[in-house]
């Protein structure tokens, strides 16, 4: 088979992942970055950012399950939920899960995401777009937090790529002051930050900025087959510190009344505890 | 550079990791396998059997703390610890780490593995090669167990290629007889069992064939750097059901008086314990 038929990830000068492509779908540059759309022959369908894999059909409820159910059932109260990018729509779709959310708001930057996700991906978000409770908001999730009313929001989930290019804004101790101002008294943001055997630097310098706003800073792991490189980390900050030590009985029940258990294919209650203990390759840089 | 410098792992038809060489340091055909070792930009030197990741010195801690530190410590009083495969040392060296552990018999089927492991990859195994207690044994893993005497070791470690080539006969229903048989009263065996998001059938099946044998099977996971795809699994056969639920607070106690605690860079107690918590994709499979 010709070398052109695979596809191989850039994020890093020496060492990715690579697929074989069965049939490109999409290629477009939108106002902010290369946007890939492919049919794989071993993950369905994938999107890449400017060379970077952000989500496949086939391994995506790995990541956005435990981007979104951690911090809700963490916090166990969550009505106003804030998703910042996510423009595939599979966060979104997650936080509607929750029978007590009642408001969720998603600001992504990039427009053409969202179409093309809508386009050739529309089972990652479902019938989410059209939920009554969901706002989407095409627009500068920096300018959102803003301008967003102090106490507004329960939690704040970042779904962006690498603090590099477009999502560079994302990981400013503006935005964490912002996101400290705009949450209410428990509330707790959460981001990607990247995949500490490979970028270690992302997770610790976030983790400073973050530490300037909230009184509780960690992060919790998560297994991603396409984010590969070992574990992912998703950052953690926190008003209440007690959100990180809920006990697994707690988590159960609370899932159970949201209506999430027995739904998800890699969160469980005990996953969701146990995520939060950190191999010491990865504390190690959470150190303030 | 050219495209040549790559080398593109073949573990799996349409999606795999690559590496940027700086170095080839060596290209065998053995009496059983293609053995490859070169030197990485990202990953120091990294060894292939059969075009297929075996070992890279950045991320080897990984695999070898949890293949070894979770049976051992689980067990609480291994004295005697069988290695099947592990040519590199890596897992001997970790065995050895352990202050109660009398003896130590490795049986590595591929001796070319094993030197040239011992001249380009030296730091894996350390001084372990020379430890009076270490028993190294270049010959057939099958026949060792075989002809092993009943009850003669406290856990058997299987440290192996996948289920493929020469690793296949080491996921047979005779061997995981022969392994019950020479396991002592509290014995349990540990096996690689693959990456479950692309290779769910290793998982499956070997769990089948460990059940005819050992009245308690499961498997606990690791997040391997270069083992793409998410979560690997490690497969777990045991006498005795209650080894995998001892708690953290006596994994920890276990860890310091051999000697363990403080030294690792992916194990903990916490990991240690949480590992046993399943997604339930990976779950799935294990229903006998």
């Amino acid at each position: 088979m010709a070398t052109d038929s695979w596809v191989n990830e850039t994020l890093y000068p020496d060492w990715g992942q690579r697929f074989l492509v069965k049939r490109e779908l999409a290629r477009v540059q939108s106002d902010f970055q290369d946007i890939m759309v492919f049919e794989s022959t071993s993950h369905g369908r994938v999107m890449l950012l400017d060379g970077v894999v952000q989500i496949t059909e086939r391994d995506e409820f790995v990541y956005q399950e435990m981007l979104t159910h951690v911090p809700l059932l963490a916090h166990g109260e969550a009505k106003r939920v804030l998703i910042i990018g996510a423009g595939d729509g599979g966060v979104l779709r997650r936080v509607l899960q929750h029978r007590n959310v009642e408001k969720a708001v998603m600001v992504e930057i990039d427009g053409e995401v969202i179409r093309l996700a809508k386009e050739f991906m529309p089972g990652i978000a479902g019938d989410a777009w059209n939920d009554p409770r969901a706002e989407v908001i095409v627009g500068d999730g920096i300018d959102y937090v803003r301008q967003a009313a102090s106490g507004s929001f329960d939690v704040v989930i970042v779904d962006s790529t690498d603090p590099i290019g477009v999502g560079e804004v994302l990981f400013t101790d503006e935005f964490y002051a912002n996101a400290a101002r705009l949450l209410s008294d428990r509330g707790l943001i959460v981001n990607q930050c990247g995949v500490p055997f490979m970028q270690a630097d992302e997770l610790r310098e976030t983790n400073i900025r973050r530490a300037k706003s909230f009184p509780d800073t960690w992060a919790y792991v998560a297994a991603v087959p396409t984010y590969v490189g070992g574990f992912m980390t998703l950052g953690w900050a926190a008003k209440d510190a007690t959100l990180r030590a809920v006990d697994v009985a707690t988590i159960r029940a609370r899932a159970e009344a949201a209506g999430i258990l027995g739904q998800t294919r890699y969160w469980t209650p005990e996953i969701h505890a146990g995520a939060f203990a950190l191999p010491p390759y990865i504390a190690e840089n959470l150190a303030c």
